[in-house]
């Protein structure tokens, strides 16, 4: 696959930056957890998966700054809890990265000089996602049939997890098991995750696949064009209720009206079983620039009022089903989330 | 309201550079059909009823410049004739364009010099327009109650059409009435003509509005932020689908899911009897680039495959209001639209 948004070098943390794709392929080289929860917010790195390995590596960089002052004690302890809160400050939507920071923190409970541990937690994240991608393609491609039609939405691929992606894996198991007949890709606005990063890693593989705007969409279905919806997860509560990019909500309302399957795929580190449903869901407002204009060009008059959340929130029951590195939730509700986390993990 | 998209200035036609919006507002002048085709093509002016009353101005042009060799007799047929064709062949969708080449063809064929008498028609069509676009607006507004949020797509306003508009027409009316809480203004891509075209026109009035992008209208529905999605059409079957900007139709089954009011203002010219539903409407395609690039800037890889229609079809079914100069056709079909035009012009 070749696709390596996050990788450490010896002393860095490198990120592919995911702001000039696909015109440019550029790394950039970071140092301190600020510098990496800045890239977080900037969206250098993003995907629910994504951000919360990009945040564990952040801590061990932090862990090696913290080291020559290491005999301070307790200040040690106190930068790099400032560091944890600015990662974990970076954004509030993906639970990912929460769940990662908490794994952090049991490291830094434990005392002690933790910059390897925290290294080696990292990595063990990073190589963790790419096994459940792996299991959630192979889960997810048992409820497709032959000569599928998909329908994607943002980019959920090796560009936003540790792997070959979640909703993403899914639609490469498809094609290597020669169920896949074509891919819809919605181009994602405001921030072409679809057109700009879906399109460049299915176009790199030769998955048939073509692109249109988010609000093409409903006619390709009425078309019979779609056979699944498949999207990936930001914050999974504990009835299935799912926040995800902005846009996953209309296309779950739209597969429902035309008998389209909805499938979302995330690791069981996306669910918050801390929050019953969706209604306490942080949901991120993004800069209305980031509608208003592209680069130096203006989209929209001057000083245009605009609305720009970040994600939205679908239900649970407009999901057919939810696939995790574990197995496959049909029809999820709080009952059968609850029974999917007591099976030993596959 | 001060804007306007088409005029003729003693022996040219100007027409206000839509490409250019909001950023410039130039007038580009034209002296034959051809290039007013050209025009219509690039989307220099677009919007059904406007796109109509361009072509008969652009016939108007044509027969000036068929009058030097008028003598010629068959030949001055031929001519205009062709350049008819022309303008017929500019775009495939709005039915508007046809209905306004019918009118100059019946001009056309009472024979002898029709310079003066095509430009007169391209007149009355342009004023016809704009009576028609106030008398929607006023039916329109019978449909809303107080305090009303809407959400409206693509433009269809002073920009498109001869007058105040189809349902920015009905959205006007509303405002003026005090009717109005907010207009929710989705982008409309791939050619944002709702924050380039729509916010500038509501802006220029103090409408209160805000800018989405087109996928954040699920959302708004969900929060009871919607209480009418109003759109424009340009071709409605005897039996009411409707084809309209791309997007509409995902709108209307987002409406019908959240008991949102669904209305398609437009004139009665939008309305192609000759069409039984919408099985045979033509459904332009437009140039990839308009997805995958914007200006000189890629938004997805080189040789990207991309659908771009710029249309689809809303059902009849899905239709709450038809709003049209004569009045409302609650829930139409077609013995209720074959009634309706039964009806005086009021």
């Amino acid at each position: 696959m070749n696709i390596e948004p996050i990788r450490w070098q010896t002393d860095r943390l490198e990120l592919l930056d995911q702001r000039l794709l696909p015109a440019e392929e550029r790394y950039v080289a970071l140092h301190s957890a600020s510098e990496v929860a800045d890239a977080i917010r900037d969206m250098v790195v993003r995907g629910a998966p994504a951000i919360g390995i990009a945040a564990a590596y952040g801590m061990a960089l932090a862990a090696r700054q913290a080291r020559p002052s290491s005999e301070a004690g307790e200040s040690w302890q106190t930068a790099l809890a400032a560091d944890l809160q600015q990662l974990a400050n970076a954004r509030p939507t993906a639970v990912n990265l929460f769940w990662a920071l908490d794994r952090v923190r049991a490291v830094l409970q434990q005392g002690g000089p933790v910059a390897e541990r925290l290294l080696a937690l990292a990595r063990e994240l990073h190589r963790e996602d790419a096994d459940h991608c792996l299991a959630i393609g192979r889960h997810g491609a048992t409820l497709l049939g032959s000569g599928q039609r998909l329908y994607t939405h943002c980019n959920t691929g090796a560009l936003a997890t540790g792997g070959t992606g979640t909703a993403l894996g899914v639609i490469r198991e498809a094609h290597r098991q020669g169920r896949l007949a074509h891919v819809h890709v919605g181009e994602t606005r405001p921030w072409w995750q679809g057109a700009r990063l879906t399109a460049w890693e299915l176009q790199r593989e030769g998955i048939p696949f073509s692109l249109c705007i988010d609000s093409a969409a409903a006619q390709l279905m009425a078309r019979g064009e779609v056979d699944w919806v498949i999207v990936g997860a930001d914050r999974i509560a504990a009835n299935g209720d799912t926040a995800n990019k902005i846009g996953t909500y209309g296309l779950a309302v739209l597969a429902r009206h035309h008998g389209v399957g909805f499938m979302v795929a995330a690791p069981t580190s996306t669910l918050d079983l801390d929050l019953a449903d969706h209604s306490a869901m942080p949901i991120e407002q993004r800069p209305v620039e980031e509608i208003t204009r592209l680069g130096d060009r203006p989209l929209a008059p001057e000083h245009c009022p605009a609305l720009n959340p970040g994600f939205d929130i679908t239900p649970a029951g407009l999901i057919d089903a939810l696939v995790t590195e574990r197995g496959v939730i049909e029809a999820p509700d709080r009952e059968r989330i609850a029974r999917h986390l007591q099976r030993d993990p596959s």
